[in-house]
């Protein structure tokens, strides 16, 4: 499924749901907000979006702690967490999203390569985050393509367990 | 030129200002910021932007008064020129930028069809707004495609002028 593609059925998902998803991108840049505001309809699951670029911008609009920041940095397991509980909390949305990452062409270190990109997924029961290492030959457009997709997959996929439930 | 070469020319003229652009987008979902981020080096140059497709969110985050909401809708000049300012208030950026329309398919009127987008810059000497009339023949993506490289257009005549003074 492409990245249109998973908007359009998590949008036509949540509306069922009458439920909302909030997004908080880094790396991605908007595009994440971009795919799900591109199905009609979407102003009903969502109402709030934010790039938060710099670090100031996270804490101070997402209550990203300046010690998970310090301590881990930006691009972490941790900052990915606290900005989907972060945005999902200032949107009173059931569902937060974030991107954290590093797309380059520069940025990179030995321990996080270009490529690497930190996904989370927040709802009431906590959240659900993964580590991509999407590489650097594609370049800068071809990395933040791959972390909304499997962003949005993920939303997806969270959205089918609670289907279950 | 095209968004993507409009958005690089941006950042580099912004680059060698030191100065920063900040984004409010209601109709193009994060498609400018997406823009903008796309370009390498973007993060000297973009610290904040949000989409505001809640009129509670353009209130709460961008400061937008309700009674211009009331008065005159949330796609409206005065709408836009309040997204514009707030945003380049809230991120201490010597520019702000906003869109606020009718994608569609959904909800035109006869006096704003779907196609209907307003578009502003903000700076320390004020705001530029545009009306656009974008038709609703290509359909919800290119009119957001069309508004947002509008808005890129009306920012970089902006950087222009201020490059002759």
């Amino acid at each position: 499924m492409t990245s249109a593609e998973l908007a359009a059925d998590i949008v036509k998902w949540l509306q069922k749901r009458q439920w909302k998803v909030a997004t908080a991108e880094s790396c991605t840049g908007g595009l994440v907000a971009r795919y799900l505001t591109g199905v009609p309809g979407a102003s009903d699951v969502f109402d709030y979006g934010i790039i938060s670029y710099a670090n100031r911008i996270k804490i101070q609009e997402l209550g990203v702690s300046p010690e998970t920041l310090a301590a881990f940095g930006a691009v972490s397991e941790q900052t990915a967490r606290e900005m989907a509980r972060g945005v999902r909390e200032k949107a009173q949305s059931q569902f937060g999203v974030s991107t954290t990452g590093i797309a380059g062409p520069g940025g990179g270190t030995a321990e996080k390569p270009v490529g690497t990109v930190y996904i989370a997924v927040s709802d009431e029961n906590g959240e659900t985050i993964r580590r991509l290492e999407l590489g650097d030959k594609g370049g800068r457009e071809e990395i933040r393509e791959a972390a909304a997709e499997k962003l949005l997959l993920l939303l997806w996929n969270r959205a089918a367990e609670k289907e279950r439930t």
